[in-house]
């Protein structure tokens, strides 16, 4: 068969944050409030470093503007909570960015619950879990959110179909899969325990590799035409998914960079200025 | 092959009510308080007014006092949530449960977001939910929690074996999901929208409808020797599962009434006890 269309991220992504950029300005013409995400990092590791810088350039592009809160490595766990639930209380902060991982010595769960559901636009609490998971309104985990934005642009739709989910992580692999059973896809989660898991992830019409380990999914676990969103990322720019031999087989296919990896942030963005609007009493369009 | 062994839910159901029984006697002697499960009931729909009565005399005979909030059906949303906060509030309760349905006029889920995440020990909280997803401590919803204690008591250690759960209720399917996912289940999700079934169904290690559709699985979906857990409830004492055919295939199976239906109440007993224990400073045995 041919090789797979590219579902192409980066693109996709341009198109919500101009979109984004657009309600925001809109938003502060109307209410002379611009939208404003809180970004809140723990000591100095250079990747979150990056991550945070890359957020808040994004934020700034789209007329969104942030506010940094830097904390040293040493924070303690009530520090952190209390300095989460300040931005909770403040009424200037519309949404908050806890950037992870915060550092073993702290109880990142109790960090993230003191998020304010309202504000909780990286999706990470569990009331935001729990609506994903319960198909309710709220915000999703931004880059699950993505995924089904990329899914609903190719034009994909999960129901009936088979979806595969390899990996379960909190931010990824477990809402992921919830939001596909919300859209009617019958959904197996795979994991290190998963025994034969290349004849599981065969099973699939939809795969979303969310494991973090290099092109463990390899051409010939690809069910020929699945729809296979890899959104693994590895050193190297390396995805979960063989590349080479699944384009091959599948019949859409994200790339890495530039497939899931942009739609986080677009629907980081997105939902911080559907947070504003809500928070400033203007109805969404 | 040979009938399947039948898991006897009434028998281990039992043995856990008498060993809170115990536990609930030496709280009670050690802090002069016995625990306290408060029911509310909307209405006067006579299943659920069953389902009340029973779980108050289950808890009386196990030294459990209960409290009984009972509610006109045109309660209001607003009035049933200030009914649950205020059992939140109350030192003198240890447990909640909210019998539903509450009625299609009123918002369930905020009057079940209104119970104390340390009283929901009937596990039906946002934050149950999420703690159970996580492998966190927390409550669980009784029925998969009583599940789960079903297959521990037989021997049947879900790590790597495949999982398959029929239906996605928010208490009963997408809960015991998460449940068998957190203890190394590669689980998959079926449900009404699901193509092939039966084929599904076949590649379960171990089975748990539970959808509300009588004998839904019948024998010839059932995988040799496969252990099969019948959470639905018919009209007529029917499970989800054909048990006849399905005694033939599998190795353990529930029957219809006396399995998964008695251990719902056992786990809602234990998690009072527990949760009384906690909130009276008593450490756990």
């Amino acid at each position: 068969m041919s090789q797979a269309r590219l579902m192409d991220g980066t693109a996709l992504a341009r198109r919500i944050i101009e979109e984004t950029g657009e309600r925001a300005a809109v938003l502060t013409e109307r209410t002379g409030t611009a939208p404003c995400l809180a970004t809140v990092l723990v000591g100095e590791d250079p990747a979150s470093v990056t991550y945070v810088r890359m957020k808040q350039n994004r934020c700034r592009k789209a007329g969104i503007t942030s506010r940094h809160v830097a904390l040293p490595a040493a924070t303690t766990t009530a520090e952190l909570v209390g300095a989460v639930e300040a931005l909770s209380a403040d009424p200037g902060v519309h949404g908050i960015l806890l950037q992870h991982p915060v550092g073993d010595h702290i109880d990142e769960r109790a960090a993230f619950e003191a998020i304010a559901p309202g504000k909780d636009v990286d999706g990470v609490t569990f009331a935001s879990f729990a609506t994903m998971s319960f198909g309710l309104p709220g915000f999703v985990s931004c880059t699950p959110g993505g995924i089904m934005r990329l899914l609903d642009a190719y034009g994909v739709d999960p129901a009936g179909k088979r979806a595969v989910v390899v990996g379960r992580s909190a931010i990824l692999g477990k809402p992921v899969g919830m939001l596909l059973l919300a859209r009617d896809a019958t959904v197996t989660y795979c994991h290190s325990r998963t025994r034969e898991l290349s004849a599981a992830v065969r099973e699939a019409d939809i795969v979303v590799a969310a494991v973090g380990r290099p092109r463990l999914i390899r051409g010939q676990d690809v069910k020929p035409g699945a729809v296979v969103i890899d959104a693994g990322y590895n050193a190297g720019n390396v995805g979960d998914v063989d590349f080479d031999s699944a384009v091959e087989r599948a019949s859409l296919i994200t790339p890495v960079p530039g497939g899931v990896g942009p739609m986080t942030i677009a629907t980081l963005l997105e939902q911080t200025v559907r947070a504003a609007a809500r928070q400033l009493g203007v109805a969404e369009g």
